[in-house]
């Protein structure tokens, strides 16, 4: 050992002892003749002092330490003179007296600075990632991930989970991204496929009877890096079997709770997580992965202007649309521009238009209509309808919006998230979890006219609803859950189909041909017949979920070695050029 | 939850109760009107007796269980006849008196019998590896990986190392094996490579102040699958700042005893580990990998024959070879036709034959030269001096290579090994662990006339041998450290360099040109001027580990889902053909 104690050890008991430390020049000041350095590793700061009264030679050389050297220094720990004590750190009260100093490795000055928190723009970060993460908040992030991971890997042992490691190299998965692909040298023309999930062999360790099983597993998908997305992200995966939905979330919701509480000041908004079914949270906000820590909800106003005659809204009752408005409380000073940003806000996500109403106060009635944008078209007491039942209060400015259902929907809930933001209420210091259950089992898929898992091909569809299958397929719900924390879906899961024909009855209603779905599910079809027990799962985002506990806005800040949005990994410089000799091995050239 | 209880859970304290049990119908008996059914999970077995007069609708189901069924039987648990106590199974004194039950799943004839250990042919494990996996001896397998690798965690983690998770798109790795290389669909012709280790990557992190790192990391190779070998492995990765030799060595010590004696019953053989030098190593044991559960040891007898008139002798020697032998303790008794088995396996491995030599009673001088391949044309005091030098008894057979110093070595460890089995001297239930250390720094590689680094491009050469690095290189020794466990080499270590000119240094030397280097580590050559700590680390093989500890022969025994010997996933048919649109978008053809 270079040291005998770390850099954030060493407290007033350790008063006259003898210690070496190593670490790196944090920071240096020159103060009457002494030289402070601030020497830091990854469990804190100590000051050193060199005194040329005391050892000359130390301090010479001490005069040439500069930011990021490494260093070890041998010395005495002394008391502080108290009006020196740092409080902000946790060997505040010592410091130590150098009497030896040896430059471990010198440093060249960084291109940005490691020991203050400033901007510093990303590619530069990623291109330096090794000093980057040298810097206090990634350590703090890196240092939450790997406690968070640990706290869910003891946890799910201890309840009898098994982690199993699944293969890289695997066959292509049903996720409906894009595949990375490796091609085979000792198999010409063929490729291996990385997993986008264990998806297919977490079902098949059910089979072999594991029960329960666990895995932080990598996943791959090869898709536009658009968002805050990563060619390889990480994702608790795991499976159960002799359970039903209640089983599965009743684990997750006390290992969530018992994971943020360990490894979290921040606090959990609801215990238990409130439940809400897909058409419930489509109703209230808009979209199945709500930000519940504020209310803002949405209000179908439809009902109440469906006979207006106002054509703008009537129109679209009559094709079909919706239309819904939220309370914007207390925005009833916007201005003419504010509400021009908010109407450019909702056209950025489909809709045609923002209509607005500042609700005023009314002596007599307690509120009346005030400045609208549609007012005029509508009744006296379709008005008043509206705003009692927004709970439309003096100076609140209401914001509707009427378009196709999923138009209405999506910008409306946008702009609920704006407003939440503008008002302050997405508090960064709460954690909202929420169930999201009760899913459509399939969803249209317009373009290609045909029927799209709402989860993926092995969800299983609610027992009541497989009827439903042949006559009214949208109609019918899917065994599938996903947990909802602050407006991020962070995990989601399902009970799983265990038997071949429904199995295969599912191929068929999304359009697999039955050909194709033996040759690339084959193996699934076989194993469901020798003996399948009934098994479901879910798979919680580790980087998402980091990310949260961390209060950062991206995943990037939670990965120590992210790629950038053109999947580039900018410090090491991948993907490269390959040799010719290397293609040819592999059978394959370029185009 | 479909059942209350597992499998394994019920004793006598829970009798009269009614309990609820679900899993596999492992074995059926009909008997005097009442059916037994050994139900299966994967805790363990209990008995469910059909009995028509308590529960006739149970009891006709019953009559149509096959093995491997599913099912969930509702009853009450009894007390057995204490004649039909079972005291192989934890639940020996109960059985469950049927009720009610359910088959959730029905099975086709397995391939192969679930419930009981049989041979069965490898290629149809592979192929059905979700029922293989069912099988106890995997269970047991895949159980005690999970605890292996639990336990490597939490030792660490308490240890103040973090475990950070790299990536698996990365840029081609330095290990000297071949890539698997991952064609970039954003960057037209570019590849990224999957890691042989994240050998940079945990540098890196040690140049980003993490001091402490590990990560159970998945690595790959695309070598032919000669021998035990798999396209993907899996090692503990760890990596630590501010340490020497020691600090590591002392760690890893802790961490296998604390290991082995958690996780299994074998008993360590020797505490301390024993360290031989690589040369101690070579010249006792012929390999850097010895296995010390047993002496024969080799026995260097050139100096004893340097001068004989024994012209194949005399002749190695005069060329520089070597002549090594080891006493097959108590083989004086083998035939001819033993003899020539012997000597046909050492040819196996490059040696041109095997000279033997039994030794035999004397009433004087207690032992005297018997049957012998070349004694005729040594002198008396030559065979005398060898077969006092092989402490030969009577009734021992000596055996001797004489050939270039590697065949002798190889051909006669190899033999050592041979002799041991037979002699039952490779005792399944010991751990031998040891350390080998002092390696070369480089080895000559003839057919490119150039150095090879004899561990990899990151060790350091030992301080006082830098010298030598300009002089005679072959002479210098590395700062690398093996952990060799009966006999295979289970993790590989050293101290790295962390200063740029050194590395650079290192880099010619091994006739790497300079800007090659910088092209493919031009980043690490970077980061050395950071900042970069002293720094080493090992990696222990998780798929050898957990096969010593099992006792198992290979390491396909203790990876739930392995690869075929021709890469092949058999259970799921990859790699596969994929698409014409599929390699468009990747930007390239099949050749």
């Amino acid at each position: 050992m270079l040291r005998t104690h770390n850099c954030g050890q060493l407290r007033l008991e350790n008063d006259k002892q003898e210690i070496t430390l190593a670490g790196w020049v944090h920071r240096r000041r020159d103060h009457g003749g002494l030289i402070f350095i601030d020497l830091r590793d990854r469990w804190g700061l100590t000051q050193v002092v060199f005194d040329p009264a005391i050892e000359a030679t130390a301090h010479d050389l001490a005069s040439s330490l500069r930011n990021e050297y490494v260093i070890q220094v041998t010395g005495l720990v002394r008391r502080r003179p108290p009006e020196q004590d740092n409080p902000n750190i946790a060997t505040g009260q010592i410091e130590i007296e150098a009497h030896n100093l040896k430059i471990l490795n010198t440093a060249k000055t960084p291109p940005f600075d490691i020991n203050k928190e400033v901007a510093v723009d990303e590619t530069m970060r990623l291109r330096y990632r090794y000093l980057d993460l040298r810097r206090e908040r990634m350590q703090r992030n890196i240092i939450l991930r790997h406690n968070v991971v640990r706290y869910i890997r003891n946890f799910l042992s201890d309840e009898g989970f098994v982690e199993i490691e699944t293969p890289i190299l695997f066959k292509t998965t049903p996720e409906g991204a894009r595949d990375y692909l490796v091609p085979s040298r000792v198999h010409a023309g063929k490729f291996y496929a990385l997993p986008q999930s264990p998806q297919q062999l977490k079902q098949l360790i059910m089979v072999a009877g594991y029960d329960r099983y666990f895995q932080i597993a990598r996943c791959f998908r090869d898709e536009d890096q658009r968002g805050d997305r990563q060619p390889e992200f990480t994702q608790l995966d795991m499976e159960m079997s002799f359970i039903d939905r209640e089983d599965i979330m009743a684990l997750i919701e006390r290992l969530m709770i018992g994971l943020a509480e360990n490894n979290s000041a921040k606090r959990i908004l609801h215990k238990p997580f409130p439940r809400l079914t897909y058409q419930e949270a489509l109703a209230r906000f808009g979209r199945d992965n709500p930000d519940i820590r504020f209310g803002l909800e949405l209000s179908d106003i439809s009902p109440l202007v469906a006979n207006s005659g106002f054509k703008v809204f009537s129109d679209v009752i009559a094709s079909g649309g919706l239309i819904k408005g939220l309370n914007g409380t207390g925005l009833g000073s916007y201005s003419r521009k504010q509400l021009d940003e908010l109407t450019d806000f909702v056209k950025g996500f489909g809709a045609k238009g923002l209509a607005w109403l500042k609700v005023e106060a009314d002596p007599e009635k307690g509120v009346k209509v005030g400045a609208s944008s549609f007012a005029k078209f509508l009744s006296a007491e379709e008005t008043e309808a509206i705003m009692k039942q927004l709970k439309g209060q003096p100076n609140d400015l209401l914001l509707f919006v009427a378009d196709k259902a999923e138009i209405t929907n999506e910008s409306l809930s946008r702009l609920r998230l704006e407003i939440g933001q503008r008002l302050g209420l997405r508090d960064d210091s709460v954690l909202a979890f929420c169930w999201v259950i009760d899913f459509p089992f399939v969803l249209w898929n317009e373009d290609e006219k045909r029927w799209d898992p709402c989860h993926h091909l092995f969800t299983s569809p609610m027992n009541e609803d497989i009827p439903l299958l042949d006559t009214n397929p949208g109609q019918a719900r899917g065994k599938q859950y996903d947990l909802v924390l602050n407006g991020y879906e962070v995990a989601g899961g399902s009970i799983r189909i265990h038997q071949r024909e429904l199995q295969e009855k599912v191929f068929g209603l999304i359009g697999l041909d039955i050909e194709d779905a033996k040759q690339r599910f084959g193996h699934m079809l076989e194993a469901f017949q020798y003996g399948t027990p009934p098994h479901g799962g879910i798979a919680p985002g580790i980087d998402r979920l980091v990310m949260l506990l961390a209060g950062e806005p991206n995943i990037r800040e939670v990965i120590a070695f992210p790629k950038s949005q053109s999947a580039t990994d900018m410090m090491a410089g991948a993907p490269t050029d390959v040799s010719e000799e290397q293609l040819k091995e592999l059978h394959i050239r370029l185009r």
